[in-house]
């Protein structure tokens, strides 16, 4: 399986492969994200979140609890090795359940290659079987919100003294969450960072409903948005203890259910089928066009660019337009 | 010109036709980026950095000294209005000088929407003639990586009790950083995250250099990592009293000094460059590649991929192989 997933990570032909045959087994399981700025203690929240899902392990009812993939989406640098130390601290938190797999994914150089090398390891550990995937994010980027956006139920993770100011607005996240937490709730100022929260909320959204009114939908296009009607909660969790992850687990329970009933998860399966589709597109025309160009002209084109004879864009559409008139 | 960056940010007609008329005039400018995670105080840096170029008022030779652009790329909510309050708070904060303009970017929807918004902004700034070109990002994600990218120097801002632990591992913006900065060191415990960042450097690159040793720039394709040869300094700030930003200021200078004597502009330049064309090129050709497609051929495709009767990387294949049969 480790094997596997870094070929998908890789984004090598074998991988791909195995992506294309494993691709009939996925859509089973719920995938859950979590996010949220560094200093907020997301790692031990999901070490714990997986905890509670497994259940007692002296329980006869094990056997019946939902297995549990954990991927994390960890920007260390490629000469730190911080990937490979994680997964075996983590590892040894969670040891000799065999019903938990954890993976680690280092940070790509280029845009969207982490988000498409995170998707393609979702999938494959979709198809192997495991009911939760809990995919983390560290920070609160752009790419983030991407790879929230794949999941079907999001967390954003705050701590006090972090989240209680006007910082908690900015980390501009508060729209993808369908579930707050405020962790670290044994420190001091627990209580006005989740106050905080509610009242942004409450501002955003005075029916009191989900975050996706029909103006800022509109705003936000192929988002796709929390639901209307289910109602964000904001709960308190002290990880390092296990307090409140029990609560936790069961509003993700809840949230999934209200994603089946109300047609929302179709929805968003939709919409995220299409963007990877066109993301895809992009990629394969971009691929096939190079190689049918000859290089020489590409590089012609950008020496043009830099020494600012012609404009970018125009440097494209030419390229395109003389590919096409002699094809 | 705020109308026009407007156009530019929502990538109208209009604004596009305008960015190329402005093109040949750009390449002037230092452009300047500005990360790090939320609570680190970088706003009022930025504003500190900003009063530095532009020295006293009083000053007869102000005339002489640089222009200033702030871009802050701030991904508040559509609906919360943060980025326009944000303005008006900082043009208080700035008031009066008319050699400073600010200019806040919201988060847009699509991935890569944003980071292409502020280039096209960053480029008219700088065919306007502003010397000095500060581009603020919140966050540590992969987007931020890629805005910091196109800056020519880039800041990665931390503050005690937020990366004096792994955090500051985990944060991985570490190596694009060309200068690191402690800010709110009045605060107690910036001495040892000073310290936690000079060892994390050094654990790095033993040589003492900077960060791109040949191994890690290989894994790391087409990312213009900081240049060998410059070391990366710490420094500390305690901005909201004004406290070593001028020393900051002198660094970035330095910086910029070195990057044009080691010929390292010209290579991030051309990096920079070809990104931003291929991004282009992807664009074009997808844009193109859609607008013959009857839409219901995609949509059909889509639904085979939903219900996993075929997986989405062959179904795009195929499309691509049918519309060239049929041209």
């Amino acid at each position: 399986m480790a094997r596997l997933l870094t070929l998908i990570e890789n984004q090598t032909q074998e991988g791909l492969d195995g992506l294309a045959a494993l691709y009939p087994h996925t859509g089973r399981a719920h995938v859950v994200g979590i996010t949220g700025a560094p200093g907020t203690g997301k790692s031990t929240l999901v070490n714990e979140l997986a905890r509670a899902f497994r259940g007692n392990p002296e329980d006869d009812q094990r056997a019946a609890a939902p297995t549990v993939a954990i991927v994390a989406v960890d920007p260390s640098s490629p000469f730190s090795g911080g990937a490979i130390l994680g997964d075996r601290i983590r590892m040894r938190d969670l040891s000799g359940d065999p019903g938990v797999f954890i993976r680690s994914m280092a940070s790509r150089g280029a845009l969207g290659g982490l988000a498409r090398g995170t998707a393609g390891v979702v999938q494959a550990l979709d198809a192997a079987g495991y009911d939760k995937i809990l995919i983390e994010t560290v920070g609160a980027g752009q790419a983030e919100v991407d790879i929230a956006r794949a999941a079907h139920t999001t967390l954003v993770v705050a701590a006090p003294g972090l989240g209680d100011d006007v910082q908690a607005l900015k980390a501009g996240i508060l729209e993808i969450a369908d579930i707050l937490v405020v962790n670290k709730a044994d420190l001091p100022g627990a209580d006005s960072t989740q106050s905080a929260l509610r009242a942004t909320l409450e501002m955003a959204h005075p029916d009191g409903g989900g975050l996706a009114t029909a103006g800022h939908h509109a705003m936000v296009e192929e988002q796709p948005a929390p639901a209307e009607g289910w109602a964000v909660p904001v709960l308190a969790t002290a990880a390092i203890k296990g307090d409140g992850v029990e609560a936790l687990a069961k509003a993700i329970e809840d949230h999934r259910g209200y994603l089946i009933e109300s047609g929302e998860l179709a929805q968003r399966e939709r919409a995220r089928v299409r963007a990877e589709m066109e993301s895809l597109l992009r990629d394969l025309l971009a691929e096939r066009f190079l190689l049918r160009q000859s290089e020489a002209r590409f590089e012609e084109a950008l020496e043009k660019v830099i020494t600012r004879s012609i404009d970018p864009r125009r440097a494209v559409s030419q390229l395109v337009l003389e590919a096409q008139a002699e094809a």
